[in-house]
């Protein structure tokens, strides 16, 4: 599908945004079709491992803002980075709207508890994009082995803390795939 | 039972054969009597950690397929591979079968959800192996210390997300154990 | 906010106390919001992973006490750090009395196991400071990737253990933070 | 206490029991207090990662034997080991006794089960000996830094598969420092 002259340099890249999508793709469905705390933290962490020598595994928009600030990722990269992992979001939903038949389970009840869902959201992500950005991308922490843990753990911890007030996923890229599928889902009714 | 002239090489095969039985044992054992998602992980993680320099710890046929098609382990041995997993599967099947009775916790109930189960056996095998030839097959991570956390912890989260549709073991080796095993039950009534 | 003639060695010292501030915050955050052993371990230890290469990670006047009596850090450094830890722990007292109404899961309920819990806070402090210095201090195991998991799931055993007897923090910025702010919603009253 | 003829090569000797001693101690006053696999399987990690660089971290006298066994302990040091461990767990049975009243979650209720006991035993000690000697002792895993997190969640493992068949601890050193305890209480009477 690529023609001869990207031969060289584009397989590379690609090699990045399919990795974004799976790892994004199975956090999203744990997400979803579970809401269990640790087995979030768990594909998380596993995936971050398997993916973080290839495209820095951030599966999040959120992350992968953070490290565009911290100047580790262009900012071609970054919208591509982005648009694949709402994608990767997006078809995770549909896949675990197939297996369970609506996604309340990602929808948020915020009712009067809004400030508090901001908070815990603004929170919970401040702790993650910490997290990354000195466990990933620092230098006093080079060629360490914890970095899928220490990032698979955050997102337990937070999700532990606030996922009975906030959505707990402290990723938007989860409601906007849950969003788009029931935009979609709506619309064929 | 080696004859002398095989003495200087066999041995270091034999190892291998004998940590795959080990680690396939053990981690038959754990879901044959626990059906415990997070004790499936961590004895398939220790079993990884102590048998993965010797062998390659795979303890699984899906996991020696994908290694064989990466290209990191030879036709001959992938074949050896499977058959001691299937072997140490049934062992452990058979002691399990002594302990508890029966092994209705290892048998798949599918009624009206084969594709469904199918789905999920598909998506958490896929998982493991992506993971498995990531963190233990490529030079992006040599050396690392976490590959039997992240092998381990992806069965953990895919068995905490897809347990209760499928048998959710990702692997053939606890099936064909079980049934090896029922069926000599059977032969005996 | 700094001078000039300050620019060139202070923003270090800066970096170790806002590293202190914000380890602290997230760790009592999580101590006061949800009392959950596995979540409290989960948050130091990717807090310890996040800023021990700046600060030391201590998070806890009991830790930095060790640690000087070590000889690892400077007097003056421990006074501050025990400061910004403490404030930090008021800090994250408040947002918890704002997200829960009051701080009853902080407050410790004696009655009659003063002794008990004493002892418990004393076995408690003693694994964490003696894991701490072994694994974060110690030539024997310099350049290790498991300092957090150690420290943190150090603070998980003795909270499953101690838990129901005493607070369980073992961690006497807990107690401080919440007792400020108790007392200043006192005055209110 | 040491004569001065000693100071220069005892002290070393001497930290290292005292290694095993703390790590012991620990070790059995969380299974005595607790029961609970994960818990056990965390302090047993942090305690391995604490100690393993002083005394190779047995904290168990099946763990000592097996690696005399090896060849990786002498057999003075392997018996002062296993005595310093039975202290380590009396005096924990002890302070548990004292928190509890009985040592009743300590004592194995075997009635018609003895066969089954026993095999649990023996499976979950060989689990843990192979563990140990392959990731603490092996060539082909120097310098890891999971070997903590591979000993202390193979007593997870063992003891979430095992631990309501036999009492799980798959550690002479628990049963022998209750029972010591318990006939002194015996004597009292």
């Amino acid at each position: 599908m690529l023609s001869t002259t990207f031969k060289i340099t584009k397989p590379t890249y690609m090699r990045k945004y399919v990795t974004e999508f799976i790892g994004t793709f199975f956090l999203v469905l744990v997400v979803a079709l579970t809401g269990n705390a640790l087995a979030i933290g768990a594909v998380l962490m596993v995936m971050v491992f398997a993916g973080g020598h290839i495209s820095g595994a951030h599966y999040n928009p959120a992350v992968t803002l953070a490290v565009l600030i911290r100047g580790k990722v262009s900012s071609t990269n970054a919208i591509i980075y982005i648009a694949v992992q709402i994608i990767a979001a997006a078809v995770a939903a549909l896949i675990a709207r197939w297996y369970v038949g609506d996604l309340s389970v990602m929808t948020l009840e915020l009712d009067g508890r809004i400030l508090k869902a901001f908070v815990s959201e603004l929170l919970g992500t401040f702790a993650l994009a910490y997290v990354v950005l000195n466990v990933a991308t620092s230098k006093g922490t080079t060629g360490n082995s914890f970095y899928g843990l220490a990032i698979g753990f955050t997102v337990f911890a937070m999700a532990s803390t606030f996922g009975s007030i906030s959505g707990g996923a402290f990723n938007p890229a989860v409601a906007i795939g849950a969003t788009i599928i029931e935009a979609f889902a709506f619309k064929n009714i």
